[in-house]
């Protein structure tokens, strides 16, 4: 009963996500050459869908507890039924001062059999059993090992009140959906914040020449405002300067999706690629952030059944720059769309996290000769 | 008011643990050559302490969240206030078809902040959550990353069932204590078994001459029958036949404390040889097994504060041969007291593990010349 | 002129290497329970070939430069020409006190592209030269990165005089054959000792339950002798006391070959096994030990060509126990053989490293019930 | 008599290094905010030196064997006698498609007791023999575990001819000093390039806030020309296309000074922030790069010496988001440098890599706002 009407009130305050903010792209921004698909999101991958619980609820003085919430759950869910048809996955830890759990199982096996959660920092418990009593709906049988992933929102959210619940997970799986992604301030990215502006969930995608799909979700949480890089440009430092509410050093979740025919060791290497990305952004990926990314491909299914072999295509080692150079530019660029679309959020004793300034940062922009 | 009366009808079901069968020295087999500490127990290292809350409830068939219980947690409790007295750490994925969380923050930054958690694999979530609910209580601005690591019970467990609550945790480490340590089907190891007889925690230390204390403790649900070896003889092929229940291949995880100065680049060492004491019990470490190691040193406290330097002892590395010695007697020995004290156990479905014959083994040990 | 006397030097003292020893299995030791192959040797992996150049001259007192020299090179020759048609591969670091070249690029692309090289500590650089050099000479478009490992031999050679050449890597390399492989103080293993006796090259196979084969050739240089173990059995306890000549910590590189399709990141986990068949011979890899793995499976080709992609078969993770079982019980029966084929040897300052003595280890190991 | 010949030669050859171009920052690059040490170089960290030796002979078509030789060794010195005074390290693969050779040992023991050497890729083993009789030329006993790296010079060196001996790298350790270091088309340098244009070795260095100094030195011999950015501007795109002569893809090795006090661990995240360094100058790190990265600190020595333990004193990680803007800008910086100092070199076969062209860069970063 009481998360029922836990999810009622839920609902209601889920913000209108389609009025959002334009994207980094349509203000004119470039981020690499490669084309984008065709929702510039992770889901251009076919199968892959994304699905928001997004949990917006009280306001003014932070009673732990009670609130103000300011949190979610984002779920990335590779295909129909990952633990049956299993993908190549890997997954690395590039600054790893957070949690994503499952890597060890994941690189070992070189699979994945889970859709990825997205939450805060601590509700990964929550976000954990979520997953697990989502696939005991599936089959009693089931023994997942889950892949949850955090950052930080407690500048704004009641984080220590744990408002997340497994229902939440198991939502946010089933009513994940292809097509175009919100952006901002959804799902895990409620509360997020990156260089000191309102941030969270962005996403972005690429098309190789070889017509294989590069997509890519963040959870964007980390950096400071003086390292905020666009298109080169120190615009963190070139704005003018505000106080910002108080917070920790947060921390970001990079999701990688193809559909190009890959390993388990070449996927390891685009993990690795999203930091090339994130850096582009300014950050140095500061001691306490926690930094991860996890990689899969849906060009091969490894049923689970009692075969002993798969027949199965790898690319080759000089096919891979493409699937770099795009995993680098949809990692920049979701990182700037989680910046661009987020709008300002008021959350625990009526602190403000800003938006990224549109107007000022075209500015800055122009000033460099980076948008005409 | 659900979870109160849990807890005391799982009080009623908690065995007497102290009237257990011997361990594996009292019945005169012999690991290694170092002297152990007073308790042969990880809690020998001084102020360790461990704690284990055991669920047992219910008999025959299997009804997926009525039971049978067969499950629980083990709480390692290396300090009085690990949070904000951190110590160096290592962990290790040795075969990573499991989970244990934390581990990039534990080796990202070199230190444990939290204890150290085990329970079954689909409680993962409330061990976590019951963590962050213990660190949340000491004070909620706290942050914890909370190791949580696990075995699979669903041979004789409910395991779908998920009958572990975060209090069960919470209260594990409330009551964690120093000196002795139960033994067997007790705490997280409840539901356990290794080479398909009856096991769980066992325990073991040894002193080292330099004085210092190597502990470990471990959750022994790894192998199969054909493969244990006792003291070099494969006593598994030895044993008249049976057939054990049905039940998939299981893990270990091993816990290593030492009261010797050392850094985290050498504890991760000790991780290593961790699956060197698993191996002289017989494993291959099969395919499906998650066998994960971490070591902790309580030697240096490094307090959360705003120091910016910290003064240091560190051993050289020609002290570690002695530390490598003592990791692979104790884990070998703390495995072997996990098989020893265990005793038979029936669970769902009515599903029996027996417990390692004691006067077959010994007999078998004595034709090889292994027991005098 | 100085290179070709020196050879005719060498061969002139080539030991007389067919007149060996028995190996572990003759004399009636088991180890494991999976069939051997035709040769119980790594060239039971079809296409493997093996070349050792040994190096013995001189006596007497060490003079630098001079003698005397006891030390060698073998050759591990995955296929006719494993640069144009490069395997997949991975090697692993076990206790990484000590060399193995190209172990970054083997597992960033999960290929091997060379024949792998084995020899003295302080001959790593003539080593890779040699490879370079045979490579160029195929052809001098050529850039491969080679894999060369190393042991101590400075026991009882004048390692620092530094007398292998890259002509006797090369030499190695193309005398490299299939069939009976020799074993002990031949080759690499020449100067060896493990466990404070002559030891070196030895070598053993497994034939799997779906006719794969796993075949392991070690250079054995590790372990002091209080710890040597034989099918469990302490026998280096029970040997008689004796002073052995002093030597430093030494190492061991194992080298797997398999005909199983697997793929890289599964390699990987058989490398991780050698560290189990080590660890059943005694050693607790002291921390000084160089103890390095690599893997590598014939049964895909991957061309160097222009290619786009590869059509691959890859075992199931359920079918790699069959694997771990082999390796480790070819591992530990590789290191065996070493021990029981190596002569006694004397060398630089009259020092004489023993054999190990058969009667007397035969004797205890029936003692104990092993050998009938 | 040969190599005294071949050395009095390459002397003769041996460009006039200190009529360089100037560096980046003295045309008006900005790289990061922190002051530079007082030479803007890896030697402003106290007592670390630098040598080089740089081969420049023959011109016109390729003769293996003959030349044209460019190419050269360049050693990193890190104190008076790095093998007695071993000193905190770490080491990392960022992308692994080359060699450095040591990185096992140097990171399993955490030290670093050998000058670190770069040369070209076919000249690794001469590296190697150069360290060990640079090593046996101090004491006959000593049994080092040398650093080698290596980037491909092929493009205009005649790398099959293997021009490097021992001899050259013994001299660039013994002629190593302190103050400027010489950039660009030097030591190992000479027949680098990077973004297809001239480059080779580079340095930069900067002051922290605690007055601790973080130096780097970099091998630069990355990236292709579209991917070059400068100032966050795409200069690669904007300079007009030309072609340049072929080449393959190449690496870039990274290594990192600081007498900052730091433990292993911590070393190992400066080796990751190198690559935050190497993209913002744009390279996507390609499959076939071999992009390699060192660390050492300076501020606590380790005697080889049997004493059981030492007093050390370790930065808290609070103290290292510092150190890690500092090899970002450091090594960005460095990258720069070597592109800006470096000048067009013809080489084998009368192919000429040109240099960044100052003024047009110039004008580009003019046109970009980023330099006034």
């Amino acid at each position: 009963m009481k998360y029922i009407s836990l999810f009622f009130l839920c609902v209601l305050f889920v913000m209108p996500i389609h009025a959002q903010r334009p994207r980094a792209r349509t203000v004119g921004i470039q981020m690499g050459s490669l084309p984008t698909g065709t929702y510039n999101a992770i889901t251009d991958v076919p199968g892959v869908k994304v699905g928001h619980v997004t949990l917006i609820k009280g306001k003014g003085k932070l009673v732990v507890g009670k609130g103000p919430i300011r949190t979610g759950v984002t779920a990335i869910v590779p295909n129909s039924d990952v633990y049956e048809n299993q993908l190549f996955a890997a997954a690395e830890s590039l600054n790893g001062n957070g949690e994503m759990t499952g890597m060890a199982w994941v690189n070992e096996r070189g699979l994945l059999e889970v859709p990825i959660v997205l939450t805060n920092t601590l509700s990964i418990g929550e976000g954990y059993s979520g997953v697990v009593a989502y696939m005991l709906k599936q089959s009693p049988n089931r023994v997942p090992l889950p892949v949850v992933a955090e950052c930080y929102d407690g500048g704004l959210n009641d984080i220590a009140g744990r408002h997340v619940t497994p229902d939440h997970v198991v939502q946010a799986i089933e009513t994940a959906s292809s097509g175009p992604v919100a952006e901002g301030s959804v799902g895990a990215g409620t509360g997020m914040r990156a260089y000191e502006f309102k941030a969270g969930i962005g996403t972005a995608s690429r098309i190789l020449p070889n017509n294989h799909t590069v997509g890519v979700l963040v959870n964007a949480n980390c950096g400071r405002r003086p390292n905020l890089m666009i298109s080169g440009v120190a615009v963190g430092q070139a704005l003018p300067k505000e106080t910002p509410p108080p917070t920790r050093d947060g921390s970001i979740i990079v999701v990688i999706a193809t559909d190009a025919p890959i390993l388990p060791h070449q996927l390891r290497r685009l993990c690795k690629r999203a930091a090339f990305g994130i850096t582009r952004t300014g950050t140095i990926s500061r001691t306490s952030s926690g930094d991860f990314a996890i990689a899969f491909s849906t060009a091969q299914v490894i049923p689970r059944n009692r075969a002993t072999q798969d027949s199965i295509v790898a690319l080759r080692d000089n096919q891979l720059n493409d699937l770099f150079q795009a995993t680098i530019e949809a990692t920049e660029e979701a990182i700037l769309n989680a910046l661009f679309v987020a709008k300002p959020m008021t959350g625990r004793d009526d602190r403000t996290m800003p938006a990224l300034p549109h107007d000022q940062t075209i500015a800055i922009l122009r000033d460099y000769g980076r948008i005409k």
